[in-house]
């Protein structure tokens, strides 16, 4: 079976670079001097039983972070970004990742506590580990890389090639080729990636020789996390693969399957090796990465767009690696592990070589043009070793012992960056800010999360077979389908709360001004609202506070709102403070009130400097990515200010409020002012019940208050409930301009998953 | 107080205007011959313990139809008529219901039964009527007419006057000033609207002296529904009227308080008239009007609106009747009723007086145009007696013994008029076919209804405290709202769908030509469906069944679809033929074939006669009021012919099928043909998990099946789902054009009330 015939001849190139991609990456928590902690894994993280994403490795000190599956690289890296906001943003105070695979400091060894894991027999092969390797060994970090082919295409190969009458044993066979193919290639990898030069010498065990150089890659050579050298494994086929490493298991060698270190794993669908035989393989696990200290996830994206090819290329050479390459391999990688990152290796041609294969192969599968410049940057660094990463790191360093303080300051930078927009996930900015609030919670308490549509906030959620459905953050199953639709008819939602009982504002609607001009009797002395149906930016709209007592007045009214709709509405006017209350379930979670943007003058700056002031706050943006907006100085705000007195150059005397707008939208500039614990509970059991009239779970009720300190009266001048709204912005409970933060995202998630809690 | 200065010195005209309706109207079950029936009220009318809208009154025969309590006299009516076509098309094929108050053919009285209730009290009350007035006088049939006052009318009148202290004495006195003024000048009403001329002579008592001409109102005069003479009650004030009236029950001459045969009544909240002195009087109830046998409900609209005025003009004039003035109205009554109905009436100078104060009224409130004409030509049926209700019914019969034949033939007339459109509510037209199907199985099965919003299709319904929300006849509270934001978007129910293990078939979407076209070799030899991603009328669509081939043909279809929309999917394409389901909880309840327009050629007639013929179904309409449309002879039609060789003057063979669409919507011109017995079980077990994997109470869900007589297999080969709609049409398995009608309606009003069932 020639491989790349089959593709090329069958237009299967595109097909042959789709698959399914995760990065696992382990990595230390230290302290604010690059030691490595000693601090139990946060319990922020929930469960490690069953965490999907934030996971202890060896030590309760290693994180070791999973991406989900994805269909692409750039999808699984997205996660990574998220995963590593999330648990940057949990992580104490004073403490960071480190960004080396290598330990920058070590503790003494008996306070380093293994993963405190649930099962017992996780922790018992721990504690073999450190009886075998010492417990510093255990300190070393890396990244996984798991790839798998898509299904179609092994399907489409399977059924053009006449060679095997069985589906599984056709796979196995390819990935048995691409997995000794990487085997004997890998040292490439470790050219191009290593990055663990130094280590501090307490790291080496006693009467260990300690390197006297630099080193492309510590964790890579035998003084990393390697098997003893009569750890041998067949690649010859699957039979021998499984028979070999049992017989390492069963002989006492290895404790477990999971002992055996190599730099490749063949991956089923369940964790024992003898399981393949059945099933055959499902995907790769490549494990040799050193973490990319100047990456601030620990690998950068074009490298692991990098990897993928490579790993296909390992696939698409029409030389197999016998058993021997695969020894051979092994040796090449020891020994480049161990050249200095400056030094070039002893296999620059093989590798230019296996460069030209890769070219011609990215040419004949039309391969992406950054995928191309990337391979072609790669290749330079086989002739320039200090373009290599580990190059570049020991470039930055003067002496070995640089190589702590370097990592400090990478780590406190990563986490300042990390923290830096702390409202929203990178990765996830093209969502809206209550999904990313959701998404972030999610990650943090370990709840599987799939997106399955971006552009609509649409999320699935998993606890073992329990699955839930999310759109926008709150909108979910616990919903009743009717109560938004009660809620998006103005008319009916009305009919619905006086039914049940809740002070509603009496209101007509009329078809033409002629007939609205009619009803004025009924109207006379009565303080009310005269609108648009369909109300926008609050155009048309017109208030007699003091109720109407003329009906010309009354007619102009009606006609500037029928300018702006089809239908007008008019309502009684409720006196009285908007706020609004965010209830979830049996509860009110929050209170909110929206105040027109605004600045307080100090006596000195002129308003449009205390604009300026006010919009450095860190939640003011200026497109819908921040939880606040910048207070804009246009016309309407001119306007605002010369009803007032003012201009722009005015300097406000020190206390006086100036209002820039008479709306109190945070979207034209507002504040958000946490009033939760202000409000009296009597509203806040009102809002409960008028969401519960309405058959929903969770609701955003707008209520009229004018006092919020009295308590309800069963009358109109003490509360009305003006809307509700069954898609109710979390975003602004979660950052509001004053006051307490609302973390309501969690109360969603315990309502879908109460038996998390 | 001077009630006329306060309305228009307070500008209240429109406000005394408003208020609140209702109609109640008796009327005998009658057989094809005229006799009243003897069988039972029919079971299908479900419990008369609760039913608020058909009850039977005296006798098992008697219907009485009670509307809602409705905000104008328009809406009452719209009920009126809508309860009418929903009693007439549920009775057995030879029942109809007789056009007249008097009876038109007496059974023998031994067969007549009261009415079979539940409630003892109420049989017991029945068999003492008949001991004291005899079977047949309790088989005369009225209308009642309820009235109340808009609340916000008399709470201003209270705040304007001064002589009241307690708003509930207020009340009570406008509504007996109103009453005794009625009770006065109620003879106006009966020389009007009276229409009991003649009955047969086994009506009469033995021993009692039969009119001998045709007379005004039997049914007002004494021959009528009336208490002996001497029971008389005081309207002075309410005191007196609970006290006189609890006399007569208390001293056995009445059996209890509902006997008192007044025109008019007061009512308050509960039955006990005590009560009224308590809480006040909430409405008042006339009830001296004759059924109108030549309105096909018992009364014209434009009579009901009369009444409204003249009941207003009873609270309107200066004068106050007194208790002399009562006892005068009431033999002003019996006088008037007894009259011929050619005769002018021996109080015509009065009613000329009080048209004068009428129309004095009219001009003062700006009443509608409408009104006042109706006004006018009822002041001209005073100098014309000819024109009354009943001066024309008289003229139309030569003898007293063509009242039988008249009324046999009204009713036979009515009976068909309310069954033409038997898919429709012709009173609810305005409101989807599916919300009218399920108003009239609620109206038959008792169901309180209120619509909340009639563009909206939103219905409120009770039974008991059990209250649920209806939208678009089948969007309810049973529905987590979840199940139709997954419905809405397409890629997110295939990921939903595929997640639960159902047949999906496979699609990618696009952005641009480029990078579909670069993605063919994905889709080379496999058949699909390139289309825009929001389908529309089919446009833009290419489906290769056999697989596409070449890439050329694939880019040129890809084009295509992006004239149509931004974005275009590429999906597997099913073989078979698509078939909808419709789920409700565990069951499929129907199953549809919708074929696009066709006609069957008969070897004699054109294409174009055999589509008119196919037209003259009475489920084909042009609109959008009827189950399915007509089919058109336009463009697209003519062109589908001239692929076929034919024109519209072709004569096609016998048996051959023409086909006039390619696309199978019923909107245009194609046939629904329902399937549910023929369909294989396995395809409808599919259907409800598909439901169900979608957290969806009612669905409807449209799924490829190649051979529907087989079992379905896992494999899209077998069978695939296509679509999911949160809103299923009920209406296509209600009136199918072939095949059994599947009531689909009843099953949701079964799901949200099972406590009924």
């Amino acid at each position: 079976m020639n491989i790349q015939q089959l593709i090329t001849q069958n237009h299967l190139e595109l097909l042959f670079q789709q698959g399914t991609f995760g990065i696992e990456k382990e990595s230390q928590r230290i302290d604010e001097k690059g030691k490595i902690v000693i601090t139990p894994h946060p319990k922020v993280f929930g469960n490690r039983s069953y965490h999907p994403y934030i996971q202890t490795d060896f030590a309760e000190s290693q994180l070791e972070l999973i991406t989900p599956p994805q269909q692409s690289v750039k999808d699984a890296y997205r996660w990574l970004s998220a995963i590593h906001e999330v648990v940057l943003r949990s992580l104490p105070e004073n403490e960071y990742i480190s960004p080396f695979s290598m330990p920058l400091a070590l503790p003494p060894e008996s306070e380093i506590k293994v993963a405190q894991l649930d099962n017992a027999e996780d922790v018992a092969y721990r504690e073999h580990l450190v009886e075998s390797y010492g417990k510093y060994k255990q300190m070393i970090s890396g990244i996984h890389y798991n790839f798998q082919l898509a299904d179609d295409l092994i399907e489409k190969l399977f059924q053009l090639q006449k060679t095997y009458q069985d589906p599984i044993a056709f796979r196995n066979d390819l990935y048995l080729k691409l997995g000794r193919n990487f085997l004997r290639y890998q040292w490439l990898l470790v050219y191009l990636f290593a990055a663990s030069p130094s280590v501090e010498n307490a790291f080496f065990r006693k009467g260990q020789q300690i390197p006297q150089q630099f080193v492309r890659s510590l964790r890579s050579s035998h003084y990393g996390y390697v098997n003893h050298a009569e750890i041998k494994v067949s690649y010859e086929n699957l039979q021998q693969y499984v028979e070999t490493l049992e017989h390492w298991v069963n002989s006492g060698k290895l404790i477990a399957e999971k002992e055996f270190y190599s730099n490749i794993r063949f991956r089923g669908a369940k964790k024992q090796v003898r399981e393949l035989l059945e099933k055959g393989i499902r995907y790769l696990e490549f494990r040799l990465f050193d973490l990319n200290p100047f990456a601030q996830y620990g690998i950068e994206l074009e490298d692991a767009e990098f990897i993928h090819y490579f790993v296909l290329l390992m696939l698409w050479l029409e030389k197999t690696a016998d058993q021997g390459d695969v020894e051979k391999g092994r040796e090449m990688l020891a020994e480049v592990a161990l050249e200095h990152p400056l030094s070039i290796t002893a296999y620059q041609q093989e590798g230019l070589a296996l460069f030209d294969q890769f070219e011609q192969m990215l040419a004949q599968l039309n391969a992406p043009e950054s995928v191309k410049q990337t391979v072609q940057q790669k290749r330079q660094q086989l002739l320039s070793p200090e373009m290599t990463l580990c190059g570049r790191l020991v470039q930055s360093m003067q002496q070995p012992t640089d190589y702590h303080q370097l990592g400090l300051t990478l780590a406190k930078q990563n986490k300042a960056a990390a923290t830096a927009r702390y409202y929203a996930l990178t990765a996830f900015d093209n969502m809206e800010l209550s999904t990313q609030a959701l998404m972030f919670d999610l990650i943090q308490q370990g709840i599987k999360t799939e997106i399955l549509d971006e552009n609509d906030q649409f999320l699935c959620l998993q606890v073992g077979d329990h699955i839930e459905y999310v759109k926008n953050g709150n909108m979910t199953s616990k919903d009743s389908y009717i109560s938004p639709l009660i809620m998006e008819n103005k008319v009916v939602t009305k009919k619905v709360l006086a039914k049940a009982g809740f002070n509603v504002p009496q209101s007509l609607e009329f078809r033409n001004v002629e007939d609205a001009v009619r009803a004025y009797p009924l109207f006379e002395h009565r303080a009310m609202v005269i609108k648009p149906k369909s109300t926008n930016f609050g155009l048309g709209i017109t208030i007699f506070k003091q109720g109407v007592e003329n009906r010309e007045d009354f007619r102009q009214a009606v006609e500037i709102a029928f300018r702006e709709d089809k239908e007008v509405m008019i309502e009684d006017y409720l006196v009285g403070t908007e706020y609004r209350f965010f209830v979830l379930g049996d509860d009110t979670l929050a209170v909110l009130l929206r105040e027109p943007a605004n600045v307080i003058g100090d006596g000195q700056h002129t308003v449009a400097e205390l604009v300026a002031a006010k919009n450095e706050h860190p939640l003011r943006g200026d497109g819908s990515r921040t939880p606040l907006k910048k207070i804009a100085l246009g016309d309407i705000e001119k306007l605002q200010l010369k009803e007032q007195g003012l201009t722009v150059d005015s300097v406000p005397e020190k206390g006086k409020k100036v209002q820039l707008r008479a709306n109190s939208n945070i979207s034209t500039g507002g504040d958000s002012i946490d009033m939760t614990d202000l409000m009296h509970p009597s509203y806040k059991a009102l809002a409960v019940g008028i969401t519960k009239a309405m058959g929903a779970a969770v609701c955003g009720v707008d209520l009229i208050v004018p006092d919020y300190t009295k308590p309800a009266e069963p009358k109109l001048s003490s509360w009305g409930v003006i809307e509700a709204n069954f898609n109710p912005m979390m975003m602004m409970h979660i950052f509001p301009y004053q006051g307490t933060s609302r973390r309501v995202t969690k109360n969603v998630i315990k309502m879908l998953f109460p038996e998390l809690f």
